[in-house]
């Protein structure tokens, strides 16, 4: 049996907690404030259980509780999490979202009502809340506490300089608080602060008289470099004259300041260009040179800017920089070939044309560019733009021919893999279905299904078809290899028999829809060129092919992404199902699938308001 | 009681079909046909029970029932519906797809096996598999009975003309026949077909006798026309000459034949160019101008196809006639800025500017339209490349400034549509979930949310907002006002309280992800402008706003799509639930919307890939 004492100190919390919120609803906090205090309940909740209420009645709460100690307290446990939802949830009460910072608003509100009251009586509160903060101003405290110093207070119920700095060290740590003071540049402070520290004054007199002997801008960048407020370094640095400009530029080269010290000059002068070189220098490492090139041509750094750009293929920069030197006609053709060649490897076949046409002057090359991009049109304008009919006969019309023989057989090996990953996931499922309704005890129709998991019909992957595809001239080449490269990325998972492998097919499909459904433009505009010049039999029978696939694409798409949308309800309910049946019959109808998969459970969207069709093809 | 009699005659089919098919299987064909004849089954079963095993043995089928009326009784009850799964569905039949025509396939096999058998015996079977394919063979069937007229069997089995067209007659509608006797041009089968029908001579003889007088690819013409077969009409007149040729092109307009009339004709010829203009006139009728200026360029038209470019803004075409042509360099200048206010119309600006710097040589025009179509780096490529940095001061700066405010307050409009709709959805939520629990009985907390309906919160659509953006200076404007008629198609269903109300607001949220997505480029290369021209302050408010915006949508998608991924489980099971609500309420997870709206229910996929921030951008 336990001793009559202990059981006299036994709260319910429960009960406890109601009292204290009747108290907290009637602003009697000093009730509650005591209550908690011996109950070791946490300060917060005079605060969470109703922010509002207390903001509004801080001095209440202030003039009830009337002790610097157990405001510094209540100050010191102030924390962000809500104790309503964490420690003492209360049934009826809503977590209605409180934004902002907790800590700092109490703070903020405290102290303000006590500068207000009496800022000599509660001076110690007001240092913890400065102190309290989620990012602590112990400059501000160590201010407060230099003016005490200077101008100490007459009240009786005043406190000493002395007093409030040895409260601030039993708050804060003595290094920290000496850095803080050295961050004020009032050597007083520092002074007052080292002496009450443990620091050896060998160690940090010699430093602040070096200190003193410098120029004010100069000392503060050297407090605030020796601090690591390197933002601030530069500042003062800055002021310092011309003289320190490299040390200055160092320093930003350091502490990769560019966009500070920019800032700090005047866009017209000679340190502005020199930072902003330097920045460039910086952004070009970074794999940023068209930002680079961006900041080397405001400033006027043109020779460099164009370097720049042309390193990132900017080319429309580029060439408006080399236009503004201006470069000689000559180099600047070579520039623009030089543009040229990258814009090619980047299969930007359009802007290379542009590039070799407009500053190299060499239309045969940019038409073939063209022609090489299957931008036919575009060809066609040029042809007769520059009176080249004769390109007509010894380029356009081959490429025009390879170009449809391409996409014909591209469409060909695509139908191919997708019929086949589309018959492979019928079976899959089917035989998803029939493990399913084992498990749960019903018999499904006793066919050997074991083996059919292992069934000899193999899964191409897309990885067979690029390599027929590499000839340049039309972009099915960078579209295939792209293919492969993700078909790879997920082979794994299309292995017969693989958990997933019906997601790996959904994948496989939806990418196959994806790039055949994205030809709809270029094949309109090669069915358009092969009509002009009379090849109508290849563009009839390329209209054929391609509006088949997509057809049964489009008719596939209903069947494939079916069960994903609508359950099937036959085999749901009934005498033989539980609770559990039905519930992991729902939970089977999607798949617990890898979280990057999910997409494919979404059926693609087919573009089909993209006319792409020609009449007067049959 | 049942008289005795009747008794006798009662049989139950699932017997009778278990013996039936193990006759089919046994190939005892005749045992089964006498059966199936007696007890009114459905002879299709003979080729339905397994079409291959009937198909491989037809030679036995043929010889077992050797009856030429049994053979066309067979013949004519055959049809494409399959009575194993229909009639005489089999519980141990799998129903293996069939493609093909059924009717075909049979009629096909049985008539070559017979004609390899007996073709005089089996004459009249004969007959028959042509007239019951699906496009009955009646030219082939007159055929084979005007070669028994002209050449009369010798066998004693054989059967005559007389009989064979008899006994197509009694098969066939007797005009249907006749106009097939016509089609075969032959005169003595139409006059022995005309002979044997009601038709009066005096009809049909003054016809025939025209028709002798015609040459014979007018007279087949004629007789093409008379039934209606266009097709053939048209390849007989081509034939006729140069005289006929206005005659033709008549029946082409007539009849649309025009893709058929221009294969008859080498695509040099007179013919062929009257032919593609009358086949242009007729496209551009049909809103196909494109089509219509690639036939007429091909076959020389240059001025008519130069028109039919130009109508359809098809530019490059346009140009490249113009220039084939070649049109004087006034009158191309006036062409190209023709096509450029068409082009600025369609808010194409870069390629407007193409036209009006190439071709009407005014590089002014050009610059000016790159910059209404905020085509920052182009416009600049012009100026340096015509030296015109005047343009810069006078208009690309102010343009500049004027786009970023558009796209500012665009972003501050689309952010603040956002979050209105995204609280209101968790509203209908809450609401909708609550409503859910009261239908299954379950005590939801008591609180009035009939009110909440209506509550005042205003749901704005996209309609108040694009209004304030339609200067034509950035792309903002076309955007917005698509929106503005998507949301008008949509505003019945944002209504509060409508019963898709979630689903239209999840519409309305994807419609503005969507928006603000595809924004990455344009504020790109907004920003870079910016920063070119020392506009930092304003390129780093844009960057922050946009970038804050898109962090808040992709924050966002998670909560607003959460509830059709992952189903709350918590109230599912319990002991209050049934089988019925635990099915509801997953069903509740998806609600059933409307077709069209389903794709809300996917969130949509925002480009986090595309790198449109500024490193040099605070």
């Amino acid at each position: 049996q336990m001793p009559r004492g202990n059981l006299e100190t036994i709260h319910h919390r429960a009960l406890v907690l109601a009292q204290l919120r009747k108290w907290l609803d009637g602003l009697r906090f000093r009730d509650a404030f005591e209550c908690m205090r011996k109950l070791r309940i946490n300060l917060n909740l005079i605060y969470d259980h109703n922010p509002t209420v207390f903001l509004d009645n801080i001095e209440i709460f202030l003039k009830q509780i009337d002790s610097i100690n157990h405001i510094n307290l209540f100050l010191t446990e102030l924390k962000e999490e809500d104790t309503t939802t964490t420690m003492y949830p209360c049934p009826s009460h809503s977590a209605v979202g409180k934004e902002g910072k907790k800590v700092d608003v109490v703070c903020d509100a405290l102290r303000s009502t006590m500068e207000t009251l009496d800022p000599q009586k509660y001076c110690l509160c007001i240092l913890t809340s400065h102190v309290r903060k989620t990012t602590p101003e112990l400059e501000t405290a160590l201010q407060k506490v230099h003016e005490l110093r200077v101008n100490p207070p007459g009240g009786t119920s005043s406190v000493s300089a002395e007093e409030a700095l040895k409260y601030l060290l039993f708050l804060v740590n003595v290094n920290e608080l000496y850095e803080h003071s050295l961050g004020t540049y009032d050597f007083d402070l520092v002074l007052m602060v080292a002496e009450k520290s443990q620091k050896d004054p060998k160690e940090y007199l010699p430093f602040l008289n070096m200190l003193k002997t410098l120029e004010p801008n100069y000392q503060r960048y050297t407090i605030d470099k020796h601090l690591k407020r390197y933002r601030k370094a530069l500042h003062h640095l800055s002021k310092c004259g011309e003289e320190h400009f490299t040390e200055m530029l160092n320093l930003v080269k350091d502490q990769r300041l560019y966009s500070d010290a920019l800032e700090l000059y005047p866009s017209g002068s000679q340190q502005y260009k020199t930072l902003s070189v330097a920045y460039a220098e910086y952004l070009v490492e970074q794999q940023q040179a068209e930002q680079a090139g961006l900041l080397l041509w405001r400033c006027g750094e043109s020779t460099r800017a164009l370097q720049a750009f042309v390193s990132c293929t900017s080319w429309r920069n580029a060439l408006a920089v080399a236009a503004q030197i201006p470069l000689p006609p000559q180099q600047l053709a070579l520039l623009a070939r030089d543009l040229a060649e990258k814009l090619l490897e980047a299969r930007r076949h359009t802007e290379a044309a542009l590039c070799l046409e407009q500053y190299a002057k060499d239309c045969e090359e940019a038409i073939s560019a063209l022609i090489q991009g299957a931008a036919w049109e575009e060809a066609l304008r040029l042809i007769y733009l520059y009176n080249r009919q004769d390109i007509i006969e010894t380029d356009l019309k081959p490429a025009l021919l390879e170009a449809h023989s391409n996409q014909t057989s591209f469409l060909e090996s695509q139908k191919a893999l997708f019929i086949r990953h589309k018959n492979r996931l019928s079976v899959v499922r089917e035989l998803k279905a029939k493990a399913s309704l084992e498990l749960f005890g019903e018999d499904g129709p006793d066919c050997a299904d074991a083996e059919l998991y292992s069934e000899a019909s193999s899964v191409m992957t897309g990885s067979h078809l690029g390599s027929k595809y590499s000839r340049s001239n039309s972009r099915i080449s960078s579209r295939s290899s792209k293919n492969r490269r993700k078909a790879e990325g997920k082979k794994h998972s299309l292995k017969e028999g693989s958990p997933f492998e019906d997601i790996a097919l959904l994948n496989a499909l939806t990418q196959i829809i994806t790039v055949v459904d994205k030809m709809r433009e270029e094949v309109h505009s090669l069915l358009k060129a092969l009509v002009l010049f009379q090849f109508d039999d290849a563009a009839s029978a390329l209209q054929r092919d391609y509006s088949d696939l997509l057809l049964l694409m489009d008719k596939s798409i209903p069947d494939i992404w079916s069960e994903n949308l609508q359950p099937g309800q036959n085999t749901l309910t009934g005498p033989n199902s539980t609770v559990n049946s039905i519930v992991a019959s729902f939970q089977q109808q999607k798949p617990a699938v890898p979280q990057q998969d999910t997409e494919a459970l979404a059926p693609p969207k087919m573009r089909n308001s993209v006319k792409w069709k020609l009449n007067i093809l049959k």
